[in-house]
């Protein structure tokens, strides 16, 4: 294998900024991975060869020496590009090609990066697959809505990926996938044209193969430097371990993978507290479903009107089940959030973050559902920072992983102890990668 | 003058649903009424008869009663549509064609409405003017962003306009121009599909001739039909005469739209009281700026970077301007909200609505600026929802309007108490006109 695969994003960004490694370098070398893997994974919805080429001959030209210097990124296809071709996962909206940028992207060509190519989404990032197949076992489901992002960067195509999250949709497949999921604070990433399904909800993310390569990137886009991880870890955390409600929904995976974070948390000094889950709690995810549902049905305004019968049937009808929502019961869920944000907050008190499931375990067999977003959409409702970071393989091998969540803004010090974490738990990696 | 252009949208929509006036009745008058006007005005920056016409004969032909039946709208250019040039009131991307409709295009398609074609905005709803003069007076600017949309509404061009507002871009112009103003409560009508600003600012809303049309379209639009006015006007209500600081920028036209408003209220036996500004409210504009600018600066990224030497000098430079915001800025106007909102809603306990300027004066002479939305952008930043009625005709014969604010999520006990004062405020109309 090429050693340049080997590199991390921290690395192999140094690596091009002092000019060890060349532009063209990494994209030849991601090609290659590309040629190899992608009949396997099908994680990409549009990749050119020779158009990556030349945007990396054009940067090695210029010197560039950018503060994401080469580094290899997949741009979920729900996610505006001007030069490639943005489909928002549907046959209906196929090579469709918009005016811009959308600034995610923007600013990781000013920042240096080499962007693949365009992932795959399922349509619009809802429920309806696309043809990815998760990278560790092709019989099973990638998750999504973000399946490209994470299968690509699962596999080797690229060191990160954009993904989008308004229910489960970063986390979910991460966890499935084995990679490092990252959904910030509600807004910390600009999300200007990226397909919107819920305003109050749709949130931007990426996808990296760690938690360091995360906090970089990140602090990148969001031009919060502060963000970006020291050298020295932080001190031990207190963490609280939040059994998302219907917990019982989780399987002996994701049971076995909390059970490894404690452990292996505990053993490095770090404490474990059980956090009660507050009464309201309970309601969160039907108050999501009563934010998603309306704003959706009015938001897919034109799909819904003008192309319905181009949608996929999954699609028709989970958009369907979406219009049942009324005003009413919109309003009473906006009404609802700020109790149950307090009485979180109360419960969080002598926490740093919460650790809870990613999903309810590994990923299910079979392409036709991407899995649910049950023990995802109530942090994506808060707007609070979470990260999936992978945590054991299961009894058929596949990872799972475990979800760490911090306070609204404190994206910080989220990305710090996920870090912290992430080193502990000392996940299995897949066996021909790394 | 033909008398179909003299009927207000609740009264045209009833005709053509009892089909007493076809579709193409209205597109004809309307029409005509465009080729008288237009010259003058330059409310619209794409405007094709015939286009309209073939959608006035189709729903003719599918005999359509829908609830905004023949109803003639203006679509400000920042917003996508799919069967019309969108050029985000730049030269940049003039031409451009989106592969959908926004989804208040696609309402109002589907309500029946008939969209006459795209109107003038500034650079990407910003400081830079596009064409349009104020029907009042040539020499005048129509105001900002939302110029095209107020301007049409004015010289009846159109008897509805989108406008979209991130500091004072609706209500601003429709009081320079001498129409309803209207922005809703933040998200009652889907921002979906219009050029991003600032995703925690920009707020669509609309201009019509007469608040009770704008309760109507809207309450259609939103899908709340609690929204719509019942014929009985509500009972006197409680205003507070809020003097928005920096309330000695306001010029003796606005002070005198005040006086007359709060003259006409009394006199109809509704209660005035001055609300003392709460001491945290001055800084809301400096929160405004801190807000709009780390976001748009983020959302125009691509523009910043590949299309900048395209732009206006004026967009360069409030670009420059808002791009010096930080991080820490941004954080901290975020942070302070909460208890501003606090002392207001204190401030607001024994009142129904808040009256206040809608701008400093009426429209300053010349085009090179759209005025300044110091009287516009709290507002804009807390959410409320605010409408500017016509008052008076100051000295110059150009009108003035008034404020009136409400609180979030309660439109429809603002716009019932804006129809109540509009009806005593009795503002005299164009010259020409009605």
């Amino acid at each position: 294998m090429n050693e340049i695969l080997k590199l991390d994003a921290v690395a192999l960004i140094s690596e091009v900024q002092s000019k060890r490694i060349s532009h063209r370098d990494v994209c030849e070398a991601y090609i290659e991975r590309i040629a190899q893997k992608e009949t396997d994974v099908g994680a990409f919805i549009h990749f050119d060869p020779d158009q990556v080429r030349s945007v990396a001959d054009g940067l090695d030209k210029q010197q560039a020496t950018g503060p994401l210097a080469g580094l290899p990124v997949g741009v979920k296809d729900v996610i505006d590009t001007v030069d490639m071709p943005t489909g928002y996962g549907t046959d209906a909206y196929s090579g469709s090609r918009p005016v811009w940028d959308a600034p995610c992207v923007t600013q990781s060509k000013s920042a240096g990066a080499l962007i693949m190519g365009k992932t795959v989404s399922t349509e619009f990032a809802m429920a309806s697959p696309g043809e990815t197949r998760n990278p560790w076992s092709p019989a099973h489901t990638p998750g999504g809505s973000s399946s490209g992002s994470c299968a690509a960067v699962a596999s080797g195509m690229a060191l990160m990926g954009f993904g989008t999250q308004t229910a489960g949709s970063i986390i979910r497949p991460a966890s499935y996938c084995g990679v490092v999921g990252y959904k910030p604070s509600f807004g910390l990433l600009e999300p200007a044209e990226i397909k919107v399904l819920s305003h109050s909800l749709d949130t931007l993310g990426i996808v990296t193969r760690s938690v360091r390569d995360a906090a970089l990137i990140v602090s990148v886009l969001s031009g919060r430097s502060g963000l970006a991880l020291s050298r020295t870890p932080c001190s031990a955390p207190r963490v609280g371990l939040f059994r998302t409600p219907p917990f019982d929904m989780s399987e002996p995976a994701t049971e076995a993978a909390l059970d490894h974070a404690i452990a292996r948390i505990e053993a490095a000094g770090g404490t474990v507290v059980e956090i009660d889950v507050p009464e309201d709690f309970v309601t969160t995810h039907d108050l999501h479903a009563a934010v998603m549902g309306w704003e959706v049905t009015r938001a897919l305004s034109h799909e819904r009107t003008v192309l319905w019968d181009q949608l996929t049937q999954v699609t028709r009808d989970f958009l369907t089940e979406k219009a049942k929502v009324t005003a009413l019961d919109y309003d009473a869920a906006l009404a609802a959030l700020p109790l149950i944000k307090t009485s979180l907050a109360g419960a969080m008190t002598d926490v740093d973050v919460l650790l809870a499931p990613s999903a309810a375990g590994a990923a299910p067999k079979g392409l036709a559902s991407t899995g649910a977003p049950t023990f995802n959409s109530p942090w994506t409702l808060l707007h609070m920072p979470a990260l999936s970071v992978p945590a054991i393989l299961d009894v058929g091998l596949l990872p799972v992983g475990v979800q760490v969540i911090g306070r609204v803004g404190d994206d910080a010090r989220t990305l710090e102890i996920s870090a912290w974490i992430e080193a502990c738990l000392d996940a299995p990696k897949a066996k021909d990668f790394l």
